[in-house]
């Protein structure tokens, strides 16, 4: 594809760096914002290099923030003993959606996957330790996705909680509301009958 | 979906101003950005307001340009005797691509459209008429949109130069290479048989 103006060529190929989009839809984009208002596009670019400079990242749980602690952290109504670990931010905005979670947030950053390079010192585990040991948190939540890595990851700090009085649990796996018993996969049915609930406890 | 940061809410918000792109997936981009380094999300903000403040159109045919002619239109080898008449600069792209057109073009900016409030005083209609008059054109190839709006441009511009000598054509409708006769509609089959073609010239 060859593009009539170095300008637009520029703008395409920034585009075109950013996940899930082609140089088609980075040619759409760049075409879209052309015919927008000079100060519109203006906002547009500095609200992402504002976004990029100024962004803090929380110094308790690696959450973004607009400040040295995040609104989940400095929030004193959330508890401090029970911390939910996820892999990144886009977990914590996930469960906050759900507004049924009123502990912190720990961001590993990441699982722990050795044949893509990733181990524990690149993530962030020894924070996570630290402040189980030192806020006598009572419960780890782990919401990690369910894959070897995930599960490794839990392992890792299981055994690194060994000697810590810590409860440590994780999100249930079972059929989703909505979803039909005869398309659910062989492995999630068989934990959602391991795991049964009695009936009491499910409708509460 | 709440964002934990104000500056991740704004970058989210003009991420998903975009045509195509909705709140999940401008959070997506926006989590991909963060992941970036400082400078190369500083270019990235640059290169789009650039774009936006210094990209020009040509002066002759309304195609984007980094100077008052656009490449083309100053490329001497190009016939100023052959126009292709487009709905935008996304097609003049497209039709470069061919590397098979060796005329000029006119971007019109749009198609006649009475329901979306386009009239002809709002395209580049004029300066195409003034073009075909003062440059002595000799074939004005319309490569519009199939609908409605596209036939009705083409024989609004047909009646305006009704008193002047220029060949007008449209580029040929028919089966495309690599379609299945079986799947293709009526109409399109329809006209590739009016259309018929002696196999010499097919195979040229």
């Amino acid at each position: 594809m060859q593009l009539p103006s170095v300008l637009l060529e520029n703008a395409v190929n920034e585009f075109a760096k950013l996940p899930g989009i082609g140089k088609k839809t980075a040619l759409r984009l760049v075409l879209h914002l052309l015919k927008q208002e000079v100060n519109e596009v203006q906002l547009f670019g500095d609200t992402i290099i504002r976004l990029r400079k100024d962004i803090c990242f929380c110094e308790r749980c690696n959450n973004v923030s607009d400040a040295r602690l995040c609104a989940i952290c400095s929030n004193h109504s959330r508890s401090k003993q029970l911390i939910c670990v996820v892999e990144n931010i886009r977990d914590v905005i996930a469960i906050e959606s759900t507004q049924q979670f009123n502990g912190t947030f720990h961001v590993l950053g990441g699982v722990i996957s050795p044949l893509d390079g990733v181990g524990p010192e690149q993530l962030a585990i020894e924070s996570l330790v630290q402040r189980v040991v030192n806020e006598q948190v009572e419960e780890l939540l782990f919401a990690l996705n369910p894959t070897i890595q995930g599960d490794t990851t839990i392992y890792y700090i299981q055994r690194k909680l060994a000697s810590v009085n810590c409860k440590i649990t994780t999100i249930a796996r079972g059929i989703a509301f909505g979803g039909e018993l005869e398309y659910a996969d062989e492995m999630t049915l068989a934990r959602s009958i391991v795991n049964r609930l009695p009936v009491q406890q499910y409708v509460k």
